[in-house]
Order: C-alpha cells, then structure tokens, then sequence
C-alpha cells in the first residue's frame, strides 16, 4: 500500500515549508491541506491538540508535530535515500543545536520585524542579525551547512530565507550587506528543485507581510 | 584511550539531572563540575558561547548543549546498551514531541511558582496541574513513559519530581490528589539505582527552593 501523506499548512509558513522541503528531498509526494490560522478547522485540532498549530504531518493517518520532529521523523521513516541528518553522533548533535537555536531565536526576531513598529522593530532588526550572523559564522566556506550536501540545517532554515526580502523592506535594512554568504547559499539552495518547487515565491511572501502589516499593525 | 566525560553542572537543575540519568543507565563514568551560575566560569562560557547555559556535556574536550540534544547525544554514541529512545521512526517523534513539550510548557510554570508570589504564582500552580495531567494521561497505565523500560521521556521529566515537594510546600497544593499515577511513577523511578545516585534529595531541594525565595522573592 502506497503512503499517505498529509501536511496541515499554511503557505507563508517557515516552518511549513520545513516539511515541504524535507519530503520533496526524499522524493515523497504529498497533498497540502491549507488551513485558515483565524478559523482553525477540526481536523488540526484533533490532530495538534496541545499546540493546535501547523504544521502537522498525517501519515497513514497518523500524526506528527512540531516542525523540527517531523523532519527528524521524515529522515528517519525514509531513510533509504538522500539523508539529512549526518551520521556522526557529534555532528547530529551540532547539526540539532543549530536547528534548536533557529526554533528559540530566529522566529521571535522575524515577528518583531514583521509585526511590530518603531522601537519594537528595530529591536527585532538587530536580533536578526546577530543570530543571522552567527549562522553565517556556522556555513563558513561551505556550500551547504551540511557541507557538500543539503542537509537538516540547510532544510530547518531555506524557508526563512523566502522571507528576506519582505523584512528588509518593511524594515528598511540589507542581510546580504552584513551576510553576504547566507544570502549566496539562499539563491543556491533556490536552485535545487527540491527546494524551488516547494517554496512560495518571495514577492508573494513580500505582498503578504505588507498586508499583514496593513490588517494587523495599522 | 577510556573516554573522558565531565558536566558543567548545577545540582537543583532538572536539566542537569536528564544528563546525570542518561550516563547512570548508560554505565558511563563522569566528573561533575559544578557552576556558579551568578558568577560563570570561563570554561562554561567557551563551551557554551551561544546560550552560556549549563548542562553542557564535554565528550573528549568536545562540548554538546541543550539537554534534550544531550540525551540523544548520549543514546547515540553509546549505542551498544540500554535505549533510550524507542526504535520506531513514529514512536520516537511521539518521545520526542512529550519531551518537547516538558521544555516549552512544564519549567515556566514551575519557574512562576518557585519565583512568584500571588496571581503569578497561581497561574503557574493551574499551568502545571494542567501539564502534569497531560503527561499522566501520556502514562496511563504503563510502568514507565518508554513502558515496559525507563525511556527518554522518563529520563527528561524525573528531575522535575525532586521538585514536586518542595513547590507543593511553597505553593501549598498537592500533587498527588491530581495526578496520582504521576506520583507513582516517580516513586517507582526513585528505587532505580541510575536515578536515586543520579538525584538529589528531595528535601535539599525544598531547602533551596525556600532560600531562593528568601533571597530572590523576598
């Protein structure tokens, strides 16, 4: 019997787009159940009762959550082809602490920048780059921060880099400037197929912080 | 060459503790150094420059930080003995998302009730009965989170039972009359030699907790 797979989505989500990429990597096609966050419907939340969020991945009816344990249970479940995470326990630990400290810190900072004004955002701005920066610092020379190949790190960031462009304008400040390298690997990663076909297009991510903006923020 | 194995540590920390237990089941000598976290060693911020947070485990000179990446860490590297994680792709996500949720929800509540006073101290005693439940209804009727055999989940929750006493006692409210298999559990945990050599006394930590809240809550 073929699998079933299921995401619980919502299409500027970073941490959707986590999953997204991570199931076009192994080459498992999916269907995309699109959900309204205002409005959340009974499916997530009998599949997500203790966080009610997306993204939630169905697979044979069963469910996963938590972004960051689905990749994990994604690499794990089809782990006959093209791996994510690396095989050295030091490696997989470093290549986690690195997951987790875009979890704890990166998100935060993006929402101040998108969904705050004035003082909040500016705050946001200089967060973002110091974390940014020390992401950088972690890719150093490489191609992808899994080294040669695309790896958990490269899967658990590439979403937020759809994101750039629409920050940097509604917040009014350039990464590529003091990230320059972070900002190569983004458009190489965007070349990978895996990666172009299941992520929005940026200008769609830019119009829809600029409505957000203009509903939520005033 | 025999590995060399040391923990930046805290004694009362229930993180600390998830890395002292997973070493006892493992077998794996260490050497605790113990950190005064009003006055950060040098070693503990080169080890852990990111988030200068203890526990950090120090494998060979080589630093691995965040608890639950440490756990897994060690489950990884000694390999050979005593699981940890169960071995299902599925049933690891669920492991992994139970201990999740203890570090995004269970210490802030515990933090409220340790540290606060009046409202905010109320709503961390209803936030975590509200957890705990969660977590009993996770048990059922099992021995042990993992079931059969002490796991990763019991690994990662058993340090907050030291606790229980002591915020019951400052808090004035029982656990036990909520959430009775939880209690058992812990109990049951207790007479494990890789969990009573790994823990502190229950009463040294009431001890703390009350000179903490002389010192801090006022």
């Amino acid at each position: 019997m073929a699998d079933e797979v299921k995401i619980l989505d919502f299409w500027p989500s970073m941490f959707g787009m986590r999953v997204r990429v991570a199931l076009a990597e192994k080459g498992v096609g999916y269907e995309c159940i699109e959900e309204d966050l205002s409005n959340k419907s009974p499916l997530l939340l009998q599949m997500n009762p203790i966080h009610k969020k997306i993204p939630v991945l169905i697979h044979n009816g069963k469910p996963i959550c938590e972004s960051a344990i689905i990749v994990e249970y994604i690499d794990e479940f089809w782990n006959d082809r093209a791996p994510l995470l690396p095989s050295d326990p030091y490696e997989r630990a470093q290549a986690r602490f690195w997951v987790d400290f875009i979890d704890k810190k990166l998100y935060g900072s993006v929402r101040k920048i998108y969904g705050g004004k004035g003082e909040e955002q500016e705050e946001g701005k200089k967060e973002m780059m110091e974390i940014l920066k020390e992401l950088e610092k972690v890719l150093g020379e490489k191609d992808y921060f899994g080294g040669e190949c695309f790896g958990v790190l490269d899967v658990s960031l590439v979403g937020f880099s759809t994101w750039f462009g629409g920050l940097e304008s509604v917040g009014n400040f350039s990464i590529e400037t003091e990230c320059p390298k972070l900002v190569s690997w983004a458009k190489r990663c965007s070349e990978k197929e895996s990666v172009s076909k299941s992520l929005p297009d940026s200008n769609k991510i830019s119009e829809f912080i600029v409505q957000f903006r203009k509903k939520i923020v005033g």
